[in-house]
Parts: C-alpha cells; sequence; structure tokens
C-alpha cells in the first residue's frame, strides 16, 4: 500500500488485439501480484484484429501496438509487457521504448524454468504452435519444452461458459505432466489468465499464466533500474521517410 | 526464350521498402538468371518506410507488404521473393500466398551452404547484425556462419557513387575469409545484388546476393510443382474482424 | 526453348549406384523441370554396386562415382547432382569438380524448409536411418526433421508393380503428417522420383523428390555464376602417389 | 510500505560462504528493490569455505547451504535465494524448501536476456570461468553469451579499497561491449552486488547484479503463488539412512 | 599377471555410498576387465547416505566423497571411478586428484557411443531422471540419448531376490530398442553392474555398466600418461579458511 | 606380461594410407599402453594414396581399409583402430566387423573430455580442418573444442628431421592454451603418434594421441564385452552384386 498519490512506478500492459474485454480480463488478474506502489495501464490496441491467431494476424497487430507503446511512453509509462502469446512486436518495442519490455511467452518461459527442469504448453489453435516452438528456441529454453499442444478453442470462445476450455486445458496439461513429463506448464494465451490456479489445483504442478508474470517481471526490472540496453540493435530507430 | 506471348510463369519480387530506385536495379540484376518463360515482376511496398534498418522499419514495412502479396496473388503470380535482408513478413506472406515464397536472407544461406562448409555475411549498418544473427539461427545455419559484419552505410547510400560502399564491404570480406576462415560471402542487403560479381573476383571466393538466388530459388520450387505447406501454421489465416 | 544447337549449360546427373533402368527413371525425371537452354547427362556408375543400402555399399559406390564426376568435368559439365539419398561422396566431388555440387538429400531438406517449418523423410530400408539423421544434423536442420520412416522396401523393387511401396509411402507420410505435424515430406531414395506428385496429392502436403530439386537448384547455382569455394578445404587435392 | 507489523511474504537470501560482511553487503542492497510488504533474511551460511572460488569450495559449502534452507523453511520463508555465483546446491535446495528457489547466475542470466539479444558475464578468477560457462549452456543461453571475462580479484578482496576490483571490472565490462558486442553484462560474484550501477554508468549498458535481480524474481514467483514443482525430481528426498 | 609384488598401477574406485555391500558388488565386477598389472581399490564412502537417490543425497556424499578421494591419492592411487551414476562431485575431485577421474555415468555414455548411433539409459527411480538427462547434456550426447526409463526399483533393492528389478531392466531396454531404436543400452546405476551381460544376451544389443567401463577407460588414461588438465578450472583448490 | 603362447585378444591397428613407415611409428608407440595379454597387428592399407590430406583421399583409402578389416576379422581379430584423424570407413568398417572399431579422432576426443571441460586441436594441413570439425560436431564435443589450427607440414614430412613440425606443433598448442583457454591438445594426426609426451612437456597441458588412446579403448571394450550394434543401421550388409 502505498499513501501517496503518486505511484512509484507504471507499467503499461498492452492487449495486442482490438478486444476491450480481454484487456480488462488481463487486468483483473495483475493487480493482486503488483507492489501496492505500482500502477498498471490496462490498455487495448486501437488498430487490427479482434483476436490474433496467425502470422498475419500478429503482423497487422504490431503497427497499431507500437503506437500504443509509443503513447504510453510519453505518458511516462517505466516499463512494457505485450500481451499476446506470439510476443508480435517485441523487438521493434525495445527500440521504441525507454524501458524494459517483456513478452508473456517470454515472461512464462523464463518462471517455467526456474520451477523445474521442463515445461509444456497449452495454447489455443493448432496453427499457432509454430509460433510457439519458434520461441521456446529463440529464447532458448528448446530442451526444456517437452511439447505443445493445442486446445483448439478459438481466442475469443476461451471466455464462453458454453465453451469446454477450461476442460480441455486441464486435459491437455494431464497428458503433458503424465506422458511427457513436464514439471509445470506454461498457458499459451492471454485469454487464459484467469484459469491457472484453477488448472493448477486438477493438476498438480505449477500452472504459468505469463501475463501475471510478465507484469511482475517488468516490475522487478523497473526496480532493478534495468532498461534495454541502447548498445547498437536496440538504439532508437533512425529517423525515416515513410510513404 | 519464349516465344509464346504467355510466360510459363510469373515471379513477385516484392520490395518492402518504399524506396523504387532500389525495386529497379533488383530487376536489373534478376533478369540475366531467369528462365526465358519465367517472368519476373518487380513491385514496390506502396506503404513503409524508406528503407529497413531496424525491427521498427520492417514491422512497419510488413502490412504494406503483404497488400502487395495479395495484389500480385490476385494477378496471378506463382511464387514471391521477399527482397529485404531481414526476411520481414516472410511467415505472413506463407499464409497468405498460393505459391511458394523465399526471403533473400533465406535464399543467401540456403546458397552458401551448397558451396563450401562456412560462409560469413557482411551488411550495411551494425544495428541490423542482430536480426542476421536471429536469421541464420531460425533457419538452422548457426554452426555454419562464422561471423556478421556491418559496413555501416546506409542503405540508401550503397547505390552512391561518393559512399565507399563498395570498398568496405571487399574489405570485410577479405576479414571474413582470411580471419574467420569463411568459404564465402552473402551479401546481406538487397541493395548490394550488383556488387557480387566484383567483389567475387576480388576476395576470390563465391559471393552470394540473396536477391538472384532467392528468384531462381522460387523460380525452382515452382517447376518442382511445390507450394508453401497448408497443413496448419501456414493455412490461410481465418477471417478476422480488423479494427 | 532454344534455337541455339549449342545449350547454355550442361549438367551432369549421376547414380552412384550401377543400376542403369534408375538411371534412366531419374532422367524421365528432370526433364519436365530445367530450362530449355539445360543439358542434362544421367550417368550411371561404373563401378559399385547395384543398389546403396548400407555404409559399406557408400564406400563401395565413392571411388567409381569420383570417375564419373571426373569425366563429366572433362566433358565441359558445368555443375553435377550426386543422386543417392546418402549423399555419398559429396565432399569429395566438390573438390574435384570445378562447378557446383549438390546432393539428393541435401536439396530435397533445402526445398523442404523453404516450404513449412518442418519436413518428415520416408526412405527405403531402417538401416538407412542413421545416414538420414546424420545427414538432417550435418546439413544443419535437426529442428526441423519431424520423423524419419522407412517403409522397408529395398531400392531395386521400389519398381515392382507387386510391391506395395507406393501404398506404404503413403501409410508412413500420413502418419508423418497426422502424428509427428511434418508440414511436407522429403522422399528418401533416389528411386521415387516419379512417387512424389502422386504421394503429395493423397497426403496433401507438398511431397519432395531430391533428385529433381537437386537439378533445379544445381541449375540455379550455374546461372547465378555460383561454384564451390576453393578457399582451403574444397581446393583441387594435391597430387598424390596412389597404389 | 507496509503498515501491518506481519510482512505479507518472507525471502531468504542465503550467502552459501561464511563471511557475515559479504551477506551483509547483500543485504544492504537488496533493501530498495523489494515491495515493502516483503521481508528478506540475510542468512549466513554457518559450515563451509570463508568464499567459494572451486568445484572443491562449492562442494563442501554445499551441506551448510542445505542446512541454512531446512532451517529457514522450518521458521516460514516463503522463497530462497541462493547468492553465489556458481549456483552451488540449487537442485538439492529445490527439493527441500516448499517455496521458489532462484540462483544468482540463474537470476542474473534471464535478467539479461530481457534486456537485450546477448550478454557478457565479468567474473572474479579465471578458474571460476568453466562453471560459469556450464550454467550458461545448463539453463539454455550459450547462443546469448557472447564472453566471460575473470578480473583475478579474489572474492574477498573485492570490497578492499586497495585493490583495483572496479577498475578491472569496468575494463573488462567495456571490453565485452567493443569487442564482443554484449548488449549488457551480467557481474559474476555476489560480492559484487553494489558494483553495478556505478560501473552501468562508466560502461553504458545494463549492467546486473544476480543477487538484487534474484530477490526481485523470488519475489515475483512468490506473487504469483509459484512453487517448485514437485512432480517428480524435486519432490521432498526420501528419508534415508545417513552415516 | 604380474610376478612383482609391485602392482603397475592403482585405481581407486570409490562408491559414493555408504553400503559397502554395493562396493563389494562392484569389487566383483571389476577384476575380470583390468590389466593384471593393475590393482584396484574398492572403497566405500565413509560418511554420507546409504543410497543415493535424490540431489540432497548427492550433494551430502560429496564431502565423504571428496575425503576418499585425498585419502586414496595420499595412499598413491593412480586414477580415480566415482560409481555412483549421478557423477556428483566429479569436477571437485578433479581439483583435489592428480590422476584421471571418470564418472560411471560419463563412461557409459562414452562407450556407448563407440558401439552405435545411439543409446538408451534404464535406472533406478524416476527422479533421478533430471539428473540422468542433466548429465547426457553436459556430456555432449544429447542428440545420441533415445531415451531415459526408471524401473521404479529403489538401489538397494536392486540385489533383492524377490524384486523382479532384472525382469524391469529387461523389459524397459526392450522397450528402448524396438520403440526407441536404441542401439545399446547403458545401465544408470552402480546397483547393476552384474545385470549386464544377463540382459544384453535378452535384449540382443550391447548392454554397458559404467562401473567396469569406467574402470577399464581410467586405466587406459593412465596408461597412456595422461591426467587431469591443471590449466586452470581444475588445478588443486586454493588454501581456504573452513569453519 | 602373459606366460600363454596364446594371446587373450588380438587388436588390428589398421593404417588407412599406403605407407608403411608411418604403420611402423604407430606399432613402436602403442606396445607401451597395451596388456600383455594383448596382441597389435599393426597393418597396412595395401590400395589407396600415401598420405590423406583431402576428401578424395579417403575416399579412395576406403576400399582398401574394408579389405584389410575383412582380412582382420578373418584372422581372428576381436577389436579394430582405424589410424587416420579423418576417421574414414568407420561407419562400414562397424557393419563388417564383429569386434568393435574406433577412430582415432574419435578415441582422441573422447579422451580430452575426461581430462578437462575443453581441447584444441592441432593438425597437419588446413584444407583438413573441415574434417576435423566435422567429426567434432559428428561426435557431441562441438561445445568443448575451442579451436583447430594446421601447421602446413604435409603428413609425410612430420617425421623429416629438417621440417620444423615439432616446433610448429609446440607454438599452435601454446597458442591453443593461452588464447583460447584449451585444458588439452588433441594432435590431428596418426604421425605424431610420437609427439605428445614431448609436446605435452613443453605446454603443460595434457596433449592426446589418438593413435593409443585408440588401442587403449578398443582393448577395453573388448575386455568389457562389449561389440558394435547389430541391431539395425550396423548389422552386416546385405549380400550386393558389385560391378
Amino acid at each position: 500500500m502505498s499513501m501517496s498519490t503518486e505511484p512509484s512506478r507504471r507499467i503499461a500492459l498492452i492487449n495486442p488485439n482490438t478486444t476491450a474485454s480481454m484487456t480488462q480480463l488481463m487486468a483483473d488478474c495483475v493487480g493482486a501480484v503488483v507492489d501496492p506502489a505500482t500502477e498498471v495501464w490496462a490498455i487495448t490496441n486501437q488498430h487490427g484484429p479482434a483476436s490474433i491467431e496467425s502470422h498475419t494476424d500478429e503482423a497487422l497487430a504490431v503497427p497499431g501496438l507500437l503506437e500504443a507503446v509509443r503513447d504510453a511512453e510519453s505518458r511516462g509509462a517505466d516499463g512494457f509487457v505485450l500481451a499476446c502469446f506470439g510476443d508480435p512486436g517485441l523487438d521493434a518495442a525495445r527500440e521504441i521504448a525507454t524501458g524494459p519490455v517483456v513478452g508473456i511467452a517470454e515472461a512464462g518461459f523464463h518462471a517455467a524454468t526456474m520451477l523445474g527442469r521442463s515445461f509444456s504448453v497449452v495454447t489455443t489453435l493448432a496453427r499457432t504452435i509454430g509460433q510457439a516452438e519458434h520461441l521456446v528456441h529463440r529464447y532458448g529454453f528448446a530442451d526444456k519444452c517437452r511439447s505443445i499442444y493445442a486446445c483448439e478453442v478459438p481466442v475469443l470462445e476461451l471466455e464462453d461458459p458454453a465453451s469446454d476450455a477450461r476442460k480441455l486445458v486441464v486435459d491437455y496439461c494431464r497428458r503433458a505432466v503424465e506422458e511427457d513429463e513436464a514439471d509445470s506448464i506454461v498457458l499459451g494465451c492471454a485469454g487464459m489468465a484467469d484459469f491457472c490456479h484453477e488448472v493448477s489445483e486438477q493438476v498438480g504442478v505449477p500452472v504459468i499464466d505469463g501475463v501475471t508474470a510478465g507484469v511482475t517481471f517488468v516490475e522487478s526490472l523497473v526496480k532493478l533500474g534495468l532498461r534495454t540496453s541502447t548498445r547498437s540493435e536496440y538504439a532508437p530507430p533512425l529517423p525515416k521517410e515513410y510513404r
């Protein structure tokens, strides 16, 4: 709890898709995990697809996402979480933002590897498995990822009580633990942020939501005074003529 | 030489930046390498940055690039080359296009590994080295890439006779061969497409331009009747509401 | 179509085993994929085993194969394809030949990785799986190869109408696609060169024959003016006393 | 700031060597980075070497370290940081403790990879480079680590004003940034915990201390409700007869 | 056979657990494989757990193990084998001992890779699979290890005639050969040292016991005049104050 | 010492080149390292090049080498060492021989990794570096090999007192130790078998000759009762018609 009216730090939690109800769901989840002196701004992308379920969706979400980063930066954000499991726009956001930027797949994988030797991922549509596999390699965790499953529930149906999303997620988590010997599970969609405690209780291993993990990791980096390196690759982009 | 008025196949060579003179330079280079019955359409992106030298530039070039792919597809293109060395938009273009799509870094690396055990990359700005390194890993060639050098000449100055771009490129190629024991060199920018024979003569090893390599590889795939797999990840993207 | 009597380039397609009917089968397949100005010489090894199904067979095929390379080189061949899936003699042929040399496993894997994230291999005898696995690693594609299956039909029975080779190949391709999530299939034997379109239609993913892929890739390298690097390892071998 | 007398969570920061002044130095550094409702217990190992600079030192420190873990666990610790850069005893501590356990090399590497593409390590004695390299591989960051340097100042002399430790650390950090193109630096010793801001200012890239990073990451995991997986490997050890 | 009363070399075979009957079992197995002029000293750890089945057991066994190494060194041992499949204390023992030191997992994996392309491991408790996997990576054999199975028989019950340990080991070896295509099996416990010929006969592939393999490899290194490098990391540890 | 007239085991040490003086040099080196009851047959290849310094030389040496293996097998050899640093014919020899077969590069690398964390290779001609690098990857030791140097002395001049081979080898070994931090050196040519003790004394780290290492490792495997797996890949080759 902070008694001053001014928070000590501000974290922009950006939903790369344009569905405000998903942004709200995430905002509800992160409140419990941050320091009382940390303010979290939950922001919905203003330009792009309603959900991100393909490389094309990712590509079309990024320009709006970068605008949201720039805007939050100008309003004083100290750190940024990009809350779509494909981690779209992460490299570009690191160029634009001064404070640290973390993707939720990245955060989920980092958390998982601090809790055991191995993890599996349970995600939404099978067509996104390739991107999850790509990210597992990119971040260095290929030897630690046992399997990636898709429950084939579209992102926007996750919250539909008529969908059997939660049951399917539990089923695949069980399979990952029992057949693939995963020590933990990373949930592969920001829209599953509120599933993790319930699923963890049912399958008996840690179940990680990248949204909350990402927010606490960015908060940590901000407290540590750490920012993205501006040595070369992630320096602010050169001014450029755009058509 | 084909005497029919109808070409046997059409390849869209897309310049992801908006600088038409660079597109023309590439078009001039590819004429010599394709089958007489192959038509190459050199296309300039209509929306995006004048040159691509950061992750942000890449991100902002992709939506226009995908429009260009869709447009060429609708006009009957059989294959696609994305002519920026960061291979931006490659995964998304594979979802959208029916015919095969190849990036020029990808093409350059594949060609290099058929000519020896190892290669190095000589590119434009140091800040793009990270993306080149990322692609080397992504395509499986990390053990084969000996070094990546930047001559620190911006993309749009490569053609300026006052720049010493060619001399710098030769110097770094020599260093790659003599110090790093590279069997060949991949030039790391579409704007260097016309350098390769001259540089090769001076440094005594094969020097590969990804633009011409990419066009011949896509032409090969089209002749072989091969298209991007639509099994799951690269199937056409789901219809989606965009804001 | 070329109206001159002189072809623009000549590619030696060398069958490392001594079975001329297999050479003919390959020759029939490659005609459709090359430029009209490219001449393909289909050449049968004159010394070695009738089929190559072990490391010993490979070892004993190579001296004759190298003779065939030297002979084609002296007759003016501009590029070389070694048409046995174990890619025997590839390094040595690169030392001897001036023009580029490509193996058919190498070509098949390169093509596959331009069509999706992953591939599987379907080959002849199980005892050759080890060599296929070795090559997948050597060329850098270990992360992209989902599985290698053997249909246990000997090379020389592939063409026997009484064998159920084609059915078995289709069955294993299906398994690779459905269970292992392979985006495409590389056929693991030169003797399967004529299977690929038929199998592709049945399993719904790209099916790649290394023989035709290899010929078009070598043709590409020749058109690009690229040859094996003579920097050090692949320079012509030193004169040597042989007993 | 928390006004209740009861903290919300307790983190045991364990110094695996027996030098209390080093424990105090760490305690001084972590105060600034934790949530006001988090209590940090800085604990000195009661049995083992005065500093840890060899595999033998690590081995002999671990039994006392595990006692410290058990003791803190019994007093209600919710999470654990092991503050020696070789991360000794980490696997065993994960079996014994209920709450999450993080090593400071582990924490430093994780933080570094969220701030850029690459990092280097600057540590104390050259003989510890092997262990640092081992950990870089173990945690999945081999591709991201550019170099590991030793300033050859023994652990217990780091704080000696007469040592030129800080200058040497700055020199090696510069070399890592300028020659090896490291985006950030991880300091390779708990005894350097108070160097990082000063060094960062001088070399212009983020400089990471694993002690403070480790404390904030464990705090994050505790807030997220995440504990080490007890699925199999890290379940509590079986009762065992010890001689 | 040596007729002198003085052996040519002495190898210390150290059992890291405190169960003397296991030491005796190993001693019985190694007699047949050493040179007549080699003396093997079978030594039981005097301080630690009765069996090693967790990271904690390993950690608590190491100080006593290092004492045993020091003691054998002082009595003139020329080489050392550490006979617990987790290879605990290996790095530290290499610092302390002058002669070469080999772990039995290490020895088993090295032997296996000289007998075929691939191997699998069959061990005791499932909770030790993680450590076996860790060692497979550490020594460089990750690509060669097909699977690791646990028969869930505790170490000290392996010798109990009422346990069905041998049958279970045979069952898992079969599975490794038939389903995972392992060319050989490495037995994952020193207590299985006397199983290997019997199991090999039943499953038809080489079955390797690390204890006997380790003793012959250390004997080889001693005969070759090779010792652990004292260049830096494995030099004798610095004198240090211990509490 | 064995008093029976019949040796307990026979090891065929095969020189893949046709230079008998090199065979003799190796024979002189191995006498000291084998058990008195082991007989070593030093055998010169009857067909092939006088020295092996290219992929072509390797390819042309292998048929004669395999004849030598078959012949030694028929005369009762229990194990085989292939004594050329490129390990030519190793896979094929494993198919043909019943007893274990080890290459000298393989043996040298295995020995090196039991003596420290890292090694370097010092070989003859620079053009053979590629093959050494290939083998380092093949056997799993890519992370452990720090560098490969060539002294540019041809194989047959190594023994020439007028050559400065030994001095050059010492110089490169020093560089590997001091600049590349190699814990040990593997000599990259059978013709350097008699250099290793002298070089080791001068550079202060273990220096490994693969010939003697290979003989003791094969002797170990024979004593252990271990043979190449005949599960599938290395089963005897199928009878085959050869032209």
